[in-house]
């Protein structure tokens, strides 16, 4: 079982910094992979890449100018982060039980009707006004519950040993 | 005991957004308010205010051109948040127990190798690159035990009731 991202609306100047990190984040936390819809961008792309190429694996990036398709298409269950969405809190351990790869959502733009149609849970995180990339962070934590946070990477060329105080990364 | 987000090194056009969420994500998870140094942004403190002001608070953003100021009069204890540090679940218990009021560093541009030093923990939302604004919803997440979820504003014009499918908003 496996957790995919899909990030909706990319616009390439607004977004590029928040598209990156919602990336990274679901990268960090444990997620096997981000399809992002809206304006292909190369640069992304590209830095994404870089950080896989150097901190580790498995993770990819994936352009789909057709969103609708990934979600129709997708044999799991899907979980959309909203703010109007049920209290993660109250659904979490519904979604824990589920034995099937699962689709995490995020937008950007305003979020079409049928994306909160068509996926099995909407789900807040807060019913505050705040970040995708928070949401994203903060479900893959509750799901994974706190594991990911001692994830290995494969394939790594550099890793951080933890210190006190300073710095100290380590060739590998 | 109350927990203040200071994020240093803003830059108007770059971090516009980086620092937009980190401020919202500090509001929504139950933080006191935020100072930022670097570039003073009216936009970035009006559009907070004006979440403030329908969502509710209290909240507070604020702007201090000196940085090393701030970290120096801070009477309680300092956490500081970067991928250099220790595993959040190696230390969370610890600064649970604190019972001072605790300053949360969040950096953007390169941090001085001071703040380092003059923090009381260096801690790591796992050691991987991704987000400022993931990470400090983490922390908080796990300072406040998902407590901060539940968590209701005073003085809100607007809030939302949580749905299945769709969208609820309440005047109030």
């Amino acid at each position: 079982m496996g957790i995919w991202i899909l990030r909706l609306g990319h616009r390439r100047v607004r977004d590029q910094r928040i598209t990156s990190h919602c990336a990274l984040v679901a990268r960090a936390f444990g997620a096997k992979g981000i399809t992002y819809s809206g304006e292909k961008d190369e640069n992304l792309e590209k830095s994404i890449r870089k950080v896989v190429e150097k901190w580790g694996g498995p993770f990819e990036i994936r352009y789909e100018k057709n969103q609708k398709k990934i979600i129709k298409d997708w044999k799991g269950k899907i979980v959309h982060l909203t703010m109007y969405g049920l209290p993660i809190q109250d659904v979490i351990n519904e979604i824990k039980g589920c034995k099937k790869d699962l689709l995490v959502i995020i937008g950007s733009q305003r979020v079409p009707g049928k994306v909160y149609n068509l996926s099995n849970w909407n789900v807040a995180v807060t019913n505050q006004p705040h970040s995708e990339v928070a949401s994203l962070a903060v479900f893959l934590d509750k799901f994974f519950g706190g594991m990911e946070l001692e994830k290995e990477f494969e394939n790594k060329k550099i890793k951080i040993i933890p210190l006190k105080r300073g710095k100290k990364v380590l060739k590998v």
